[in-house]
């Protein structure tokens, strides 16, 4: 059957072909037809994989047009397999459509043995020969055959020693005999057979392996993470080996069109005189640049120039290549779109289209969310060598060095004094926030990527690894330990919360220098998006810098921080108080100060709206811990304010806080905690109005759970306006959608409310049943990775569920009120998979911590661009 | 207008028109149709109080045709508003088609006035015509005009005072002629204006008056509790007045048709001769029973009877009758259906069956669910008196008295020496268990309807008041308080769980005494029903507790009790071990206890299903208290175990553990625990089936979220019954819809599970975000009462949330698997309103507490038939 699909020559395909070709031989198919020097070869594609995998067996017929195939390119190379006079070898190497790390990978001089070595050591020598057999049975060992390589190693070693040699590269041709002798022995001690000596034995089980390994658990387990459909195979990439290890005019080696690390528009690249492809990759020999290889081999290194700007330019996208020369004459052996560093994307993308070779919108998808994160950060320096001491989770990007501390006080006094610390905890409270501000950064043995630890960390832009736990604190001692290894309060430690490693010691950094090309790429972003990006920004120092990174308002004012610090004795006279006198004056203390925050914080973000959350947290977050008043009861050191503390933290502590008696449920309670807040901060904006400012106010109700509930607490919200007169200041009121309850009566509660913003980590909490302080690490971890979960469903929307609650209450929030504003202000607001997800529900905006707002910007643009895709 | 509907003489309705008449015009409109000996009237309907609403007064033409039945009413009677030879009295009575309490009521004697006391004192004496007068003075006063009730009362105290007379009643005509005119003077005072003398101005007022009470907040309250519409409106009802009290000849007084209190065939009431109707309901003087009417005025005695079979038969049902003999004329001035005892209820139903008066579906809609649940718990006697102390919520049906004891140890060492203890605890936990057991009830100071000695009180058919949130605990003084009250261990009090009040000191009980028609009511109602109910029941004693009610299989066995008492150490053991082995270890001796609790189990419910929960609580509530380590640990008094138990205490501690590592979730992280449990089950049914028995064994697996998790978990289910060779043994595996998302994923729930129970308690508190141990005294109480929820979430379902996530749920379930059996076990399976929307939604069953199950029977008939009702 001439018109079979199942094997292709390289000169049939092209590169439309992927999904039948796979990406490697889909390639070599497009340089083929370039007319680039590529080694003959053809593909056995996903189909003849696909049959193998439903039958079990390479059939008959197939093998039939592969020898076919083996025979054509025979003659093409004048060359023949296992012939005595002039072998023809291959490599064999696997090629799905999507990068498949797991899968068996590539064998090389596929197609000696006994004969063909004889041959090829009379067209080279001796040694020569015997190396390429040698190599060749360790890869067909180890890879076709299951051989464990270290028994493989292990017999190496000893004819290494025996030599007194220091590695086999140094073995002379005998002693090259001898190994592979004992190699083969190996091989038939392990499974019973000779290795096979025919080329064409050698071949068949080489592609039946391949196939196989499409099934291996690292291949599976791999497809399931990334979503890869477990049906689409992979296609055998057979091609005529040529040898870069054949003398002086000899080489091989790796090349880019562009320097993948900086984006400099020159290639880039390593190679080595008389080697193969792995000795480049195993880094045993210093390998040399590009500009050397111009001295050396002026011709190959102008005719390899050519061909990366010719692939560039067909590809429309930096290339990375693998090359070798063989007897002075130049052969590509692949090509790839070439992967690059956050800096370098950006400055590609840029310059590709100064350079007229994309558009912008082609740009601004070159350009990944992570790349521009990356881009804000310092990073550990990837050019250093570090010993991880244990990994955590990556909380909040980032990298930073300085003393452990193992108290937020003592991080809160060291680092006003300047000094570089790194916070340790088991897990943080409200009340550790003074000493994360003042940390270099935090890690934490607790908590998960929405703990406090991980929340605050990214809103302030430090970096943080949560939920270390390998972790164990040891206060009494002041140290922590992982394992052997014991840290004292006082040593450097370093950590990059973009990777979640921390290492004992100091760590070189980089650090990130958004230059003009980000803001001109983002600008790009900016004109393609539907989104509206704001910010999640309690203080006017989060506003300005929310602001700087392009934050079209606030889309979340937390207020609890207004009650914290030097307000915590208010609070708590207002939570002892005996009498409604005592609340008045606790709340009215309150009031005053209150109303400077939310002056400074409209002054920062003058002109654009702020989203201020009414108190969400319960009482006792005010309130000290309860272990240390116990134990200060049970020794007898407990005086009255602490007995009273002790009573009040009994009254008001919950077995299930977050379930508990906060946000507007506490308001129920004490309507005149929102009343305060209210008038402090309408009387705030109307001294900005004064002051010619011009202020944008939302209030929102948080933890609503029905309609009645919304109008009874926007009442309030009205009356407080009302008793300060604030009927000038452009006021919404709106509510948060973040318990189940909200979510399907979204239409009632947006009879009575302006906007709904969707509070996706509470909600998320609810729907799944999940808390998130104490499931994050130690439940959900081990149900995605027993694909229990698809995703970390507080990294991005859990859209069965969560997103479905979502989808409908915008519907249904928008029978309630035509025009009612939409957002989202939860952790998911800066998660690029969420962020499509709530482009494509219809929201106006989402809201994230300051730092991923650059992030949410390009992310929005990717939806928007998606969704035009997806239209054609 | 001579078609107008808003005033109808009572000649010209009938009781179909009861809303327009409201129920008390439409039973008099029907008593003339009956021929019965009623005092002429008419009614101005509620279409005339709608109007009057709507425009704020009333109309000058409805007036005008008021006006004109008051003609008819005067030549009818041959006597004159007003008149002095003849004079005219009327009643004024409001009557709204639902009983309405917090309604303006009754105005008597309207029509008197200078002119007319004096006509009335000519035909009768002037003490009479003045006391009339009184009369009618201070009821229009208060009732009409608003004059503080009191300020009359001090009046006539001043009055009866100066004339040295214990009351009103003994005051002599010159007397009241004096306390006439000065609570005239009060009403001048008051108001500014004369009490109105014309008996047309009087009329207008008060007919105004009763329409404009139907919206005061009282009335508005009790509607919006009821569900009653506010654009209902009221009737008024004027009628001619007759005396009782006009001497010997004349009497006044109640009669139901049957005892109203026993449900005995025959009539039963309390009359006073020469009296008015307020007399007999003040108390003032002792009343006689019927059966002296029947020695005293035999004839009125016969007619009466007579009367009273009459309506009976017509309204077929017991009827309560208002009765007034006037110079030995009978006159029935109203009739409406009886109120009666929950034992009245149950026999009057299955009486009237068997008189032929109404069939076996009337007598099943005739006896509420309340009425069932009063028959089989004690009650507090209703004829004495008490003080109450403090009324928490009523959690737990029945009352007790006994000593206070405020720890479980001692109730528990108490309860086994037959002591009759009450617990008083702040809340309780799994580890107070044996004290709730060995007390005759519990108190708590903390935690709702669903708190853990709320749920635990009803399963073990106790009384429980809970969150009485008054009481405060001193356990060093051994004491607990409400107020001033100081109670002390050891006093006795009495509860009753359902009312929730509570009392220092004995308080008589009523017993129940479910008897032989009991039975025969439930049986009808079985034959009715279409929902099945089973009950909770962890233990064979509940078990068989359940059976004897009529529980048709266990809905819920939760485990958790076979991991307490002597397993804690076992199950610490696991929590400690450091080692798989001693994991191991441990879970091996929990298996072979655990197989004898759950043969006991299947032996009890043999025949029937038996649902069993596998472990739902999280590993730290099987560990000791925190704070009492923490105290040990300041004072130095830990050991080595106690250090350890507070590293696992610590290590497992979560911030909202009813959303963290519990259920399938430590399953996950620990599989062998459900392993050890699914052993243990299916080798005590392979054991059952060995003695002949006949298992039937369902496995829940808790709180799930997905399809995924639902079948690796009945991965480990099915693996341990192939461990045990139980293929035998008939066995189905399902999972609890108890989170949103496992009820928005029902579908794929279902493709896994064979069948779905709705854990609606958990479902409830992540849908609303309430925790119900934290919000259900201190939030949601103040959200019913404020209307910001329709209902207590936890004790019925809230249909609008939780019961939509319901509803979706059964759908998709049944799209996952057609056959999938649906059943529901939470708290609701015991609520009537509940088991209706169950009923409705197509469960298979409903599971509650055993002492429910005759509650459920009832409530699962009456939904049926409102079902067919609703059909027609």
């Amino acid at each position: 059957m001439t018109d079979a699909t199942d094997v292709q020559a390289f000169e049939d395909g092209s590169a439309e072909d992927r999904e039948l070709l796979g990406g490697k031989g889909a390639n070599l198919a497009e340089m083929v037809g370039l007319g680039l020097p590529v080694p003959p070869g053809f593909t056995v594609t996903t189909e003849a994989c696909r049959e193998y995998l439903r039958t079990g067996e390479l059939a008959d017929d197939l093998w039939e047009r592969i020898e076919h195939q083996v025979d054509a390119l025979e003659e093409k190379m004048g060359r023949t397999l296992g012939d005595v006079e002039a072998p023809l070898l291959v490599s064999v190497r696997s090629g799905a459509p999507a990068s498949m790390p797991g899968m068996m990978d590539t064998v090389l001089n596929l197609g000696i043995g006994s004969v063909a070595e004889e041959g090829l050591a009379a067209e080279t020598d001796e040694r020569f020969a015997r190396d390429a057999h040698r190599r060749f049975v360790e890869m067909f060992g180890e890879i076709v055959l299951g051989i464990d390589a270290d028994a493989l190693a292990g017999v190496r070693d000893e004819v290494v020693a025996d030599a007194g040699v220091d590695d086999a590269s140094e073995l002379d041709a005998d002693q090259l005999a001898d190994l592979i002798g004992r190699e083969r022995d190996l091989v038939r001690g392990e499974t019973g057979e000779d290795l096979p000596d025919d080329p064409r034995e050698q071949l068949r089980a080489a592609i039946a392996a391949v196939f196989g390994s499409w099934d291996n658990d690292r291949a599976r387990n791999y497809r399931r993470m990334e979503g890869i459909p477990d049906d689409l195979g992979t296609a055998v990439n057979v091609q005529a080996m040529v040898f870069g290890n054949r003398g002086q005019d000899s080489a091989t080696g790796v090349a880019f069109s562009r320097d993948p690390s900086t984006g400099e528009p020159r290639p880039y690249g390593d190679w080595l005189r008389d080697a193969q492809g792995e000795d480049v990759v195993a880094g045993i020999r210093a390998t040399e640049d590009l500009a050397d290889l111009a001295d050396e081999m002026p011709e190959i290194h102008a005719q390899l120039t050519d061909i990366l700007q010719r692939l560039e330019e067909h590809y429309r996208d930096v290339q990375d290549v693998e090359f070798t020369v063989e007897d002075g004459t130049l052969w590509i052996l692949q090509t790839r779109t070439g992967k690059r560093s956050a800096q370098a994307a950006l400055r590609i993308a840029v310059d590709l289209v100064d350079e007229g070779v994309i558009d912008e919108d082609e740009a601004v998808r070159r350009v990944s969310p992570d790349d521009i994160d990356r881009l804000l950060h310092p990073q550990f320096d990837p050019e250093v060598d570090y010993e991880v001491l244990t990994t955590g989770l990556a909380a909040s990007p980032g990298a930073a060095s300085g003393e452990v501390v193992l108290t937020a006080d003592e991080a809160a006094r060291r680092g006003r004094d300047g000094d570089a610390v790194i916070l340790v905890r088991i897990e943080t409270s409200p009340d550790d926030v003074h000493g994360l501000d003042a940390a270099r950064g935090v890690l934490t043995a607790r908590g998960g990527l929405v703990s406090h630890a991980a929340i605050v960390a990214r809103s302030l832009g430090k970096p943080a690894v949560c939920g270390a736990d390998e972790v164990t604190i040891d206060l009494d001692a002041k140290t922590f330990q992982v394992g052997d290894v014991t840290v004292s309060e006082g040593e450097v430690i370093s950590l990059d919360g973009a990777t979640g490693e921390v290492v004992v010691g100091e760590v070189d950094l980089v650090e990130p220098r958004p230059e003009e090309r980000f803001h001109l790429l983002l600008r790009w972003a900016d004109e393609r998006r539907r989104l509206g990006v704001r910010a999640n920004a309690d203080t006017a120092d989060d506003a300005a810098t929310a602001r700087e990174f392009g934050a079209e308002g606030i889309g979340l004012c937390r207020t609890e921080h207004m009650f914290l610090g030097d307000r915590v004795p208010l609070v708590r006279r207002f939570v002892l108080a005996s009498d409604d006198d005592e609340r008045t004056d606790a709340l009215r203390e309150l009031e005053s100060v209150q109303e400077e925050d939310f002056a400074a914080l409209l002054e920062a973000m003058d002109g654009l709206p702020v989203t201020v959350r009414l108190l969400d947290a319960p009482l006792h977050e005010f309130l000290p811990d309860t272990e240390e008043l116990v134990a200060a009861d049970a020794t007898g050191d407990l005086d009255d304010e602490g007995a009273a503390l002790l009573d009040a933290v009994r009254t008001w502590a919950e077995v299930n806080p977050m379930l508990g008696t906060r946000a507007v449920r506490l308001a129920v309670l004490h309507p005149e905690l929102y009343r305060m807040q209210v008038r402090a901060l309408v009387k705030a904006a109307e001294r900005r109005r004064g002051d010619g400012g011009d202020p944008h106010v939302q209030i929102m109700i948080p933890l609503v759970i029905n309609g009645p509930e919304t109008a009874a607490a926007i009442g309030w919200v009205r009356e407080a306006i009302d008793e300060v007169d604030g009927e000038g200041v452009d006021v919404s009121i709106g509510a948060m959608i973040e318990t189940p309850s909200a979510a399907l009566l979204a239409e009632e509660i947006a009879g009575e409310a302006q906007f709904l913003s969707f509070g996706t980590n509470d909600l998320t909490q609810m729907t799944l049943g999940f808390s998130r302080d104490d499931v994050a690490g130690r439940v959900v971890q081990p149900y995605v990775d027993q694909g229990l979960l698809p995703v970390d469903p507080f990294q991005s929307v859990h859209e069965d569920t969560v997103g479905r609650l979502v989808r409908s209450a915008v519907a249904s929030g928008r029978r309630g009120r035509e025009d009612v504003d939409l957002g989202i202000c939860g952790e998911h607001g800066g998660d690029p998979d969420s962020i499509r997800f709530f482009h494509d529900v219809g929201l106006a905006y989402v809201s994230c911590s300051p730092f991923r707002v650059p992030v949410a910007r390009l992310a929005a643009a990717h939806a928007a661009l998606a969704e035009r895709d997806d239209d054609r």
